[in-house]
């Protein structure tokens, strides 16, 4: 494994299946023996969050660690990172100070950082993320940045696996109507993944509304690698035929980056996730992410009925997290087995 | 005892009686043996808090569990409640996600959300806490909302009782002056946590400040069962007379809802609790949920007087917490003996 | 010791150097035993702070405290301090009762509060800082208020004593430019820890920018006690030969106070902390107490130079609130041999 977990496909297609099922160990028999007591992690939120936040937190005090929650640049600071800046504007701090000061304190860094929806070319560069990776001297989680949201793909990969087993199945990444221009952080991750897990991958979206080209191709790169197909359509209906899970998620158009995708009903309304389109599967499960915004990028009938394991999905974050944690910061993965094995006495 | 802790009325006299000894023993001798280890609770602000806040994660934390805090809607997103919306306004989320979310990750869930103070009718239907006790699957505490501050009513009831046997005393409810138009949730519950307890209950207020008609008729109920007195006076002095707890605390007017109530001195001076309205009562103590408004509400020699017990009150808050979480999250009662009584040694 | 932790020069100088014993034990080795189960500290800020929070909240949680994080203020609500007052301002809340309220809850109680640049006179009074102490029953840390900033002036002591032995070094504080017009809490405990430890002190400044007369009074009171030397200057570069330790911070004049400090080139290149600067020094390093405006205050070759011990001083800060909360809630200072020693067994 990596140093830090700020990508999947950086991580590895084994690293990920180990940290999923750690994940699932950890749901099955929750640990009791805090094995990260005395330890701190801080979890550095620059955007709002709900189920990131209880997450980790739950899942850092879980295994005996204290999380400090941070809310940067909400207030009245804000962190500079370009090397030799002259910091006369309205940054107090600079990164090279921040981030090595918080990885004296903490076991572990966390970050959220979304981008501004401003400029893509630079927004993708990650620059808080990488910033954190470059002067961390301890492991960097990202918990959501322009690029990925590998937190999040890993709940999308374990909740699937606790209904089937991925490989050869058919996942349909389906782009879902919105009133903002989201960022593409969680398709991106939910995509990296399924590939990872041996899935053939479908993604159906509106022209004009691709995934990042440097993503795409390492999508490729797994697929081929794995024997896998990649297919991207814009033709929603055809893409159901035969899905086995279906993953909705709104995203904003990086040709038009910033500006919200058409409030049109008629566009809306086919790309909205429908039972009738749901019907066209083969008895697919749902998934998303959270939070989705009901009867606009999916129908009340959806998310209520049986398919949708959008629930479980948000629960399995907190296993990954302490998978997660685990790995990182006592450099094995959690085995319940492993941890509670008493040496057989000889008397 | 309900599953969820949001009235004190609906927890009913028994019970309500059995919580206010268990944190009697809390604060008699504290536990020390960590009976919700690995637990966590989501204590969700919706509006500013102190003492709730502190007092809330102090004793979760006393007693093992992780407390998360977390503002709700406080930065830029918000939960819708009704059924069936189309999503397109100002809510991401809906609380059919965001609450089962936060019960897969948490032990329990706790709420303050204040009314609006817009529409009574709408508000005191508590569409929040409503959501969360329909929709978590653990049990649901309520930190005030429109109709109660269940918590609060706790606190004052044990305050009480470590100074008298509240059977057949005269608990005097006094509306008090201020510049905002306060919610009625600390009157509410005041109220019935006195009635419960067997007092006499006395309210003075000025006309138009009734508490809401649901809870005078619950009000009623209860001392209709238990044999006692509810009187309703706009004659403060007069009420004073013969009170053993005189209760201080502003409320808005429901007949001018959202209105603040009016600022002549004079009026301000009949309703304000003073030193000489206190030499009325039957060497009453005076209690009040703070945070109070020196001078406007009640003068300082009255807070700062041997018969203020405001302090002790807002100390018992902790142990009620405590009471309240231990009840809710083991199944019984907190009784310091049993927990403690060892296992008598055979040899 | 003094009941509460808000100034170095109160604190006492054998106190002082054995908290940066206690400290420096920490570092060592870590203790492991939770001497602070149980107990609750609350960490109130009213404002920002990343290196505070993170070092107090990690140091209470490696003790077994439970820290609960307040941003008072920064909402709704305000505290009053006045006595007397009729509170029908924007006020809801009176320190005699909140103070007395979060030490029923807490064991010790932790306040920072930045003076708001307006009335010196009365802002170095530091009213919230005194109700706290006045009306607290428990432990009163200050985390910086306009007089001073002891927690700080530890960890910059200690940072020192792992260098150098102190006595009879030459510290220089030198002002560094800066857009805004800091506060002067910083400076203030810097210097109180160098003349305590037996430093003899330089102040570079210009014209307009002296410390506090009182501060002053008394740095000159510990130096003619320890027969060391104080010495005030204008010119930079003369008081930076010599000198083994160089505290570069930006601060206000309280003789145009609130206005920020001239933003002339020449100005800011004659005070900017220097790579040249520094090599005029007996090999001296350099100390900051973090944010810095790299370029503005201090150039990045300084900074990302050998001779910077800046994060280790940041890191300190977390060594240093241990002793502090240890010595303050155990009544004794830390030792890891004396918590260790075993009882020798006589068997």
């Amino acid at each position: 494994m990596t140093r830090h977990f700020t990508s999947l496909i950086e991580t590895g297609a084994e690293e990920v299946a180990a940290l999923v099922e750690s994940a699932r160990a950890f749901k099955r028999k929750p640990n009791t023996d805090r094995p990260l007591a005395g330890k701190s992690v801080a979890f550095c939120f620059m955007n709002p969050s709900l189920r990131t936040q209880v997450s980790c937190e739950v899942a850092a005090a879980a295994l005996g660690a204290h999380p400090v929650t941070l809310f940067l640049g909400s207030g009245t600071w804000k962190i500079a990172v370009e090397d030799g800046v002259v910091m006369d504007g309205d940054c107090p701090e600079h990164a090279r100070e921040a981030v090595p000061v918080l990885a004296r304190m903490c076991d572990a860094l966390a970050l959220r950082s979304f981008p501004a929806g401003k400029d893509w070319k630079e927004e993708r560069k990650d620059p808080y993320l990488e910033a954190f990776r470059r002067l961390s001297s301890v492991p960097v989680i990202s918990l959501e940045s322009a690029m990925g949201h590998p937190c999040q793909g890993l709940a999308d990969q374990m909740t699937i696996r606790e209904r089937m087993d991925p490989r050869g199945k058919e996942f349909l990444l389906t782009w879902a109507p919105h009133i903002k221009p989201l960022p593409l952080a969680v398709p991106h991750s939910a995509a990296e993944a399924a590939v990872l897990a041996g899935m053939n991958l479908t993604i159906a979206r509106p022209e004009g509304y691709d995934l990042d080209p440097e993503i795409m191709e390492k999508l490729k790169g797994v697929c081929r690698a794995q024997g896998t197909r990649l297919r991207v359509t814009e033709k929603p209906e055809e893409a159901y035929r035969g899905a086995h899970v279906v993953y909705g998620k709104a995203w904003g158009s990086l040709a038009q980056y910033g500006a919200p995708p058409p409030a049109d009903p008629a566009f809306r309304a086919e790309w909205r996730v429908s039972a009738d389109k749901m019907a066209l599967t083969d008895q697919a499960i749902f998934l998303h992410c959270l939070p989705v915004r009901r009867n606009v990028e999916v129908d009340d009938a959806v998310l209520d009925g049986p398919a949708s394991a959008a629930v479980d999905q948000a629960e399995n974050r907190m296993h990954t997290a302490k998978a997660v944690l685990h790995r990182l910061l006592t450099g094995k993965h959690y085995s319940p087995e492993a941890n509670k094995c008493p040496i057989p006495s000889t008397r």
